[in-house]
């Protein structure tokens, strides 16, 4: 397959390069911002540009890769062959924003990139969609390629995943924030949490968040969590609140259940 | 060192294990529950009782392993010799719980232990702490057997980690078990969100939970935040109301920061 990406952000470095390794043909890369380019691995042989008007109208596969808010623009100047398909890689677009393209759809690899971690393609889901059904097998056979964990899910299926992602990625790295602004304030390394979070993540592989639950909430421990909020009494009130509502909740739940 | 545990729970099994196999002699095991007993490795060649009053004073050391809330009583009704350390492992529990044993102190594995789940001891911080210098020396030694990363802290360094632990483990654990009330709440598979989850702990052993922010809320996406509060309207209120507090948290803080 010729591929043709257009997005030169960790997505599109993270993904030409494994598409590119499991023997498919990066076509092309477009970005607007030179920059990015260089983040893209220098042995894919790709075509570079920087002008949108330069982008190859031949390939087989184009994967916009870009923000959530581009795609509809980027969609609206995208011209292609007719046999071609257009897919984004986003959790919470529609891919009704894609309906211009014969045959479209959705490419989407669930998981936080960055630069220079490693991904672990043979485990990353993937979410794949067509507008119909031979779209959505190529797709699926693409991603076939890289990953043992394909679901074909529909719009409102995939905006559910994206918000559990909003979850247990966004929201517990902003747990991790305050949790490093505590240990700050009173001159205590972030180092110290690091095993306990790689563990509190180990867990759940194996069990679920419900049962793998613990700590004074859970328990009811009273006399502790007055403690707690007694020691974090200097920090902003936002914390202190975050503090007791969680607590409250977890109180609350393991009340119901048990 | 002859060793002897009070308690039989997940640290008391991991930690006896641990220490067994580093040298040191596992003296005796104490548990009023005799269940516990059993998840304690038969090749420590230890005794064990149920008898509290059948406890040997005669250990170098004894390690108070039970629940925070059982510290107190335990340290009450123990008779030890003057020259043994008795030290808890608690991350809550005060010092000064154990001020009536001669030599007492802190040995705290910062970590959340399960049966089946192996530990990385060469990784796992400990907390030591001890009445006097000597007794503060040996805990430590005892930890650099098993441990690269010892802290001396006193009680409220030690509580102010724990917190740090409460969020980073037991709120974010909690936040786990939210996403998977909304993905079971359309019949979705919580196993599509776990490599995420290992991968936003992975991100944090190398950058800092501040700069691996990533999301609606971070990029401050109002239309995707919108349209995910109107798919989580059929989930409890508190659900709800925790999405939007810590959307709202996530863009204050990164509006101040950038």
């Amino acid at each position: 397959m010729n591929i043709t990406f257009i997005g030169a952000g960790n997505v599109a470095s993270h993904l030409s390069k494994a598409l590119h390794d499991t023997g498919h043909n990066i076509r092309q890369i477009y970005s607007r911002n030179p920059d990015r380019i260089k983040h893209i691995a220098p042995e894919l042989q790709a075509q570079f540009t920087t002008s949108f008007a330069a982008i190859l109208p031949d390939s087989d596969i184009y994967i916009i890769a870009v923000s959530d808010d581009a795609i509809g623009s980027i969609a609206a100047q995208l011209s292609v062959k007719d046999t071609a398909i257009v897919a984004h890689t986003a959790g919470t677009v529609s891919i009704k924003t894609l309906h211009k393209f014969v045959r479209h759809g959705i490419f989407y690899p669930l998981q936080t990139f960055s630069i220079d971690n490693p991904i672990h393609w043979a485990t990353l889901p993937f979410i794949v969609q067509g507008n119909d059904n031979a779209t959505e097998q190529i797709l699926y056979q693409i991603a076939d390629n890289l990953s043992d964990h394909i679901y074909c899910l529909d719009d409102e299926q995939r905006k559910i995943i994206h918000i559990g992602a909003v979850f247990v990625n966004n929201f517990t790295n902003y747990l991790m924030t305050i949790a490093s602004d505590i240990l700050a304030q009173h001159q205590l390394p972030f180092d110290i949490l690091k095993p306990l979070i790689q563990q509190t993540a180990q867990k759940v592989q194996t069990q679920t968040p419900q049962s793998a639950q613990t700590g004074p909430a859970k328990r009811k421990d009273l006399k502790t969590i007055e403690k707690q909020i007694e020691l974090l009494k200097n920090m902003p009130i936002e914390v202190q609140n975050l503090y007791k509502e969680i607590t409250q909740l977890i109180m609350d739940r393991h009340k119901i259940q048990s």
